[in-house]
């Protein structure tokens, strides 16, 4: 197989066997997309919806890290899906994921109530606000909720999950009563969260949270995932989060 | 002025410049209490009510780090909330506290509505669980919700919280998703949230909060606060905080 590359496209290696092309113009991927994957805890024979897939950077972390699941990416972005179905073939995971052009708001219409036993998200971080109401970039889209609200993300995850299933999301930590809020509201009760700390005295950056369609209210929080030991120097945690290929199920 | 302990009564310096008369056989305080009377800001001229105050630990150590504030105590314990103005009392600060003996449901009755431009509470943390209905004993009161629910005290607190009114709460982090929830709910919005790890690398087992009333979605998540910085040695957040009795406003 030949892999031709556009004009601004590159191939990178994501140092678990698999490759991803992305697109330098667009949105590329970044740390946010491998902490949800490896927070993300798949059972064997899971059926993934990753909603918002990008350039398919979590359906291809995902398979990475485990074995007999299938993972639907989600992606409303024609040219976005259109890389991601290139990367999905390059690395010969087209029995394992499959992308679909479609809105996260109409996720239970394409896919049906309760489809799937686990769904990840790394939605836009940023509220519409002002000024964007016309910008449709695809930076804009990933950053910003112009296409679609945090609160559809939540309901429409609930809706897509069956009984039990699993919900998996990073964002940002001046956003966490409202997800919590949201969670509740639509009976994906929170049962896990991270804090993501670039520093071990500095403020959380990113949050992980995991979520159980009807679980009971009870919620773990994990100890702190510190990113940097000192500037440019990884922690443990994150070397280990990154160097880590191995199948786990 | 002569100060007369029971049996079973014993007298506390809390290195503040304050005393604290406790019952040893009754809930005494722990460091849940000196957290949130720290975390807790206060303007001057604040009318703050500490709901559910035990031997009235909260408002002692507010009046000790505030000036030109006035505290109302409402504790539903008779023996207890006696043992508080005894205390209040012996540290002449009749001026400056005032205990109240009444049912935290029944706060914005009492008191009326938007009535205090603050509130703090250390209410229990369990729920109250199977074969604790007929248990009264005052540990059971302070620790399970036997009395009140936590929709309750947030409920309560919304209703006598003046508009922009500040909401302080110390509990446990595996509460956290139901608190973000019924704040959200009463429109006590998260505004502010610290969690205290015992050590720096184990999961938090306190988590402090602050709410305003009225005021919009976004949270800062501060640094976590570090209880011990080996077995038996304070942190140095800890040890400023035990030692500081500097007038603060």
């Amino acid at each position: 197989m030949e892999l031709r590359l556009a004009q601004g496209e590159r191939l990178d290696d994501l140092q678990n066997g698999y490759e991803i092309i992305q697109d330098e113009s667009d949105f590329c991927f970044g740390i946010d997309a491998v902490l949800l994957a490896w927070f993300a805890r798949l059972k064997k024979g899971a059926q993934v919806l990753d909603m918002g897939s990008g350039n398919g950077i979590v359906p291809i972390l995902l398979a990475a890290r485990h074995q007999q699941v299938h993972i639907t990416g989600l992606e409303i972005q024609e040219k976005s899906a259109a890389l991601a179905r290139r990367s999905v073939a390059w690395n010969h995971l087209d029995e394992v994921i499959q992308i679909v052009t479609g809105d996260i708001k109409e996720a239970a219409d394409l896919f049906g109530k309760a489809s799937f036993s686990a769904v990840t998200v790394n939605p836009p971080y940023m509220t519409g606000g002002h000024g964007l109401t016309n910008d449709r970039s695809s930076r804009t889209i990933a950053r910003h909720e112009v296409l679609c609200t945090l609160e559809e993300v939540i309901r429409e995850a609930s809706l897509v999950l069956e009984e039990k299933g699993r919900f998996y999301m990073v964002h940002r930590p001046f956003r966490l009563a409202e997800i919590f809020s949201l969670m509740v509201k639509y009976h994906l009760e929170p049962k896990r969260m991270r804090l993501v700390h670039p520093y071990v005295d500095k403020e959380p950056n990113m949050v992980l949270v995991e979520g159980l369609k009807g679980g009971n209210p009870r919620i773990t929080v994990e100890k702190p995932l510190i990113v940097y030991r000192e500037p440019g120097v990884y922690s443990d945690d994150i070397l280990q989060i990154y160097g880590r290929s191995d199948k786990v199920s």
